[in-house]
């Protein structure tokens, strides 16, 4: 059968499942990628796993997050991670290396290998014809123990490529193209596979732009074919080798179908605060712009930084702009000294920051309250800039060029006439500046296994959680309504991330922005029988991280009584052993008060058997029926008390039978 | 009579009083500085004095201290900064135009001039034979609306310079000497003034790096004089009209005479936590260090960083060390980029920053607890990188290179052996990379008229305070030894400066790393009869900022007892209408505990009859004899309450004569 290059690179990792839309599939995974605001609890479940050596091809924890230090927890999480890669065998890229994506992809990415990343802009890497997936730190942390990755089988969204792009117009467009037709949902549960004749115009690192940003389109990753553009590409890397051609089949077709002409691209810009509001650049040009920022994993090539480069030399940056520019990486932002490009950007006036991701994810860079900030990066949602009242578009380097010079947003190919500019014909070295300087490989095992984790005091192993009972009887420490955010269980921000590291402390800002009592009367239950969350619909929605999994559990939480639940931290409450079952008839949420003591009796017979719990309430002695919706496997893994107790369990036993 | 530097300065510039030690004198100002940091407050002096437009030469507002921007507060404090240039006529340094004191150097110093500027390291501007004077914030308001500058007639210190530096040391290395000699007080009430046949082998940027850190030895400035070296520095700057020779007459004299033999100068290091405590690199060699940190007013030259990437070349750094380069201006880092010291710094392994003061003001880059941090910087107190149990050392670029490569306090002159490196003989360009991409010049006074001030949120007025109590009777809320810092009275950081615009938020963080106890404390007095602060000797070194006499007054404070003050901190203390005295016998210090009761009485007579104060403390029923050390016109200002109620005073007085 004939199948496209997201099948074949499915077909070719399949452990388990069929490759049949909505299906659940297991993955082989050959790489993994962590950066360090995920990282440092993937390498806390490494240890809690009692990994001795990871399984996969390459693992590599990257050090680009949290790169402003403003105190010891930043450089000491730094040091923890180093020691977790020396002592478990992964690579390190050190803080100042750079930007995860761009530098996997360079240093990393090998055509037909699959990766999951604790990041959701890992789909970027599907940019060399690899399948990339963005997940949960735990699941990063199984795939480096050697686990499958399970997911439903996405549909394959081809999307057909054709002409090439006017001068003024780059890669980034393509993607801003692509929102402005599907906005943030159009690629939910779907592979965006690209292909036909444009691609030929479009190098590696173009495609890692609208890799990236496919994210934003909700899509489970984006890949595209591994041809002569990616062959070029690793042999600038002084990597031909790892070179494998990957071809969609001729006749392939796809679940979902698109055209793009190229040539019809013009310049697009997202507005605030959605990467999804985006319309042409001419609509909103002349507002004053106090902000210009380039760089970050949506635009981090050398060829973005170099037409900005091209395009502001010589000239100088308008007074009231502030244009800041954050070398994606070390090795790029040698590769723009070496040409020239980093003295043209300084000469007009550029404020050059450190190689990393910076104000993309809201560390620094926060512009003035109401002021308008044009950035290249991927993500615009309100405040993550750091600014309550922020204003912050999204837009191609071309563009930002253009406001960094007039201080208006401008459609860049005003340039021609207002500066008599030529559209920048680019001379880029054939050849990358590659060296490990920033970068440290595996330790040879008997090394390895020398090493102690280097744990700062902000640092604390992740918490042992035991079984799931057959009985619990516990009360309702909270009842919250419908549509509850994993921002509302688990808030992030300046105050709350740096504990990232430290589960204990981290547990005290549980649902602080909605009952801020309830950590203290959850920890009474805790040594007891821990306590039951009463939930409304689409409980967890938003954002994937697993601490707000993790804290209540900490916490004393045994199960989550919901009318429905958000699917991602569904997954997490089961990967950490918290029972999260349904209520059979919605409106018995009404009944449940808060304080209330239910009783859960038979649950593990319950759950293998796949029948309904019944639900005691000793409180007004009335009694609700509430359903699981797991597999088999997630059965097993709630009954063992979460991914990490099941999967010791499991090589216990392995073990056991060796002997 | 024959004049050193040092008095041909001050009698060109001097409006009142004697060039006697110990006389009171009124300078003429020519020339301004203020950093973002010191800054907005200035600003809003200049608005309360109710300025049209400066009256110096030159004022230069830079904005180098708040680069993080992790809200939108520092963005909004550049906005507010801009539009302040803009009503009041002065230049404007954008973020990421460089640290003030090597930018001013090079676009604006000239020799002869005076100037003040908010900020400690004003004096490096001596370099190039000015008068030049960190004063506080409130005294550059005066300066810049036309008033003089009124200090006491330090003592000239003459040291003479023979000899020639030998290989692998370097410039930091001869203020660390002369801080190993004297200590951080060892210059109070004096100017330093080099002289001598070595001084010819020092370039203008060498002179730079000694008179920037003569504030370290508590002196009240350095000078140099302006010969060949200045006239070449100038002519690389394109200012060689700027050149006016200024040389000791030569048979002047000195008040106190040293001489250094920089022939037998050898790399010293400043152990933590004081710049004072200076021992040859060798005698600590060995031990493992974390960091090591390029850049900073200490050692802002091209050749600075010149001489670390030639060391550092085709090499890589030890995997175990984070190498922090902060270029120290946008000028510096475009002619290291041109003769190719950034590439060989990238490509070794830097983390390369934005240019700025960054962590040597707390902004980022804080190490992680209990490691070494080396660092070319002037300051290592506790806490001031950032990290509460920080271990900073200071050390010259040779000497943090060579740490860089080996991971461990390294003897630059042992990498001769290690590596197998000569010392690198620079060839630096004749002319450096001018152009004004990040300046902005004064408006037109008719455009200037018209602006209003940006104030963002967080820009707060100045609180007004009442005259002084001719009778004090309040508890001691804090008893401190000796040497506290002014980052141990306000931190500095990237969590306490956003708010240095915003009195009462800054207040709550006052003496936080000696004693946090105290905000809550003090503010409860505030109603009352406010509060006195004992104090050891040398209270209030380091840092010039105003604030660390603002919050305290503002949460009540009414008196400090202290053994000695630093310079600046007792001024500020005085300009804002606390009294500040000193045992007449040290020994008393140790009587008094937190806590007790202290009385003063009958304060503005024995101000105004300049007689010594009585303190009865009334917990312990014992008397001491307490002195001030004010000028009749700092008497009337203290008495009135500070600054500005005597400057408002006055003014009406001479409006009331004008009717």
């Amino acid at each position: 059968m004939a199948h496209n290059v997201a099948q074949k690179l499915i077909a070719s990792h399949l452990l388990s499942g069929e490759m049949k839309p909505g299906s659940e599939i297991g993955l082989r995974i050959d790489q993994t990628l962590t950066q360090d605001a995920t990282g440092t609890l993937v390498m806390l479940e490494l240890e809690a796993l009692g990994l001795d050596r990871a399984r996969t091809e390459v693992s590599v924890q990257y050090v680009d997050h949290n790169l402003l230090q403003s105190d010891s927890k930043n450089a000491e999480d730094h040091d923890f991670l180093r020691s977790a890669c020396q002592r478990f065998g992964l690579w390190f890229s050190k803080a100042g290396n750079g930007v995860s994506h761009p530098t996997h992809m360079q240093r990393f990415g090998i055509p037909g290998k699959t990766m999951v990343g604790s990041d959701s802009h890992t789909p970027a890497a599907g940019s060399l014809g690899m399948l990339a997936i963005g997940v949960g730190g735990i699941e990063v942390a199984l795939a480096i123990a050697g686990e499958p990755l399970y997911i439903k089988m996405p549909k394959i969204w081809g999307v057909k490529l054709t002409g090439q792009l006017p001068a003024w117009t780059s890669a980034k467009d393509v993607i801003l193209e692509m929102l402005r037709r599907h906005g943030v949902k159009g690629g939910v549960n779907r592979i965006v596979e690209y292909y036909g004749p444009g691609l030929a115009t479009l190098t590696a690192m173009d495609r890692h732009v609208i890799a990236n940003m496919g994210a934003e389109l909700g899509a489970t990753t984006t890949v595209f074919p591994a041809d002569d553009q990616v062959r070029l590409f690793l042999r600038a890397e002084q990597r031909e080798d790892d070179y494998t051609e990957l071809l969609a089949d001729e006749d392939a077709g796809y679940d979902v179908d698109e055209e793009i002409d190229l040539s019809t691209i013009v310049p697009l810009i997202a507005l605030p605060s959605s990467p999804g509001s985006v319309v042409p650049v001419r609509e909103v040009a002349g507002r004053p712009v106090e902000q210009v920022v380039i760089g970050s994993s949506a635009n981090p090539g050398l060829r973005d930084f170099a037409i900005v480069a091209a395009i502001v030399k010589g000239r100088q940056t308008h007074a009231g702009v502030s244009f800041d520019v954050n070398p994606s990486s070390r090795q790029i932002l040698q590769d723009m000294t070496r040409m020239g490009a980093t003295l043209d950007l300084i000469g007009a006036g550029a404020r050059l920051h450190q190689s990393g991701c910076m104000g993309c994810i809201g560390m620094g860079q926060a512009p003035a309250n109401g002021s308008i900030s044009l950035r290249t990066m991927p993500r615009n949602f309100p405040g993550r800039s750091g600014t309550d009242e922020d204003s912050v578009y999204l837009c191609s380097p071309e563009t930002a060029a253009a406001a960094a010079l007039t201080g208006t947003i401008t459609d860049p190919r005003d340039l021609q006439e207002l500066f008599d500019l030529e559209y920048p014909s680019l001379e880029l070295p054939a050849t990358s500046s590659v060296n490990l300087a920033m970068l440290e490989g595996p330790l040879p095992p008997e090394e390895s296994a020398q090493v102690e984790l280097v744990k700062g005091e902000n640092i604390s192993s992740l918490p042992v959680f035991g079984p799931l009972a057959d009985h619990i009887e516990a009360p309702v420490a909270l009842k919250v309504g419908d549509d509850i955010s994993t921002d509302g269980i688990l808030p992030a921000g300046a105050k709350v991330l740096p504990y990232r590291s430290n589960i204990p402390k981290l547990a005290e800002f549980t649902f602080a922005q909605i009952d801020e009592t309830y950590p203290a009367r959850a920890a009474e239950t805790r040594e007891a029988n821990g306590h039951i969350i009463v939930a409304g619909a689409n409980y967890g929605q938003g954002s994937s991280r697993e601490h707000a999994a993790i804290t209540p559990r900490f916490l004393g939480l045994r199960a989550v009584l919901a009318v429905s639940y958000a699917r991602i931290h569904w997954q997490n409450l089961a990967n950490f052993g918290v029972l999260a079952i349904e209520f059979a008839d919605a409106a018995d949420h009404d009944r449940i008060q808060q304080g209330d003591v239910l009783m859960l009796t038979g649950i593990r017979e319950a759950l293998v058997a796949g029948t309904a719990i019944t639900v005691h309430n000793k409180t007004r002695d009335e009694d609700y029926v509430a359903r699981h919706g797991l597999s088999t496997r997630q059965v097993d893994m709630v009954l063992a008390g979460g991914l990490i107790p099941w999967l010791r369990d499991r090589q216990t036993r392995e073990t056991g039978a060796q002997d």
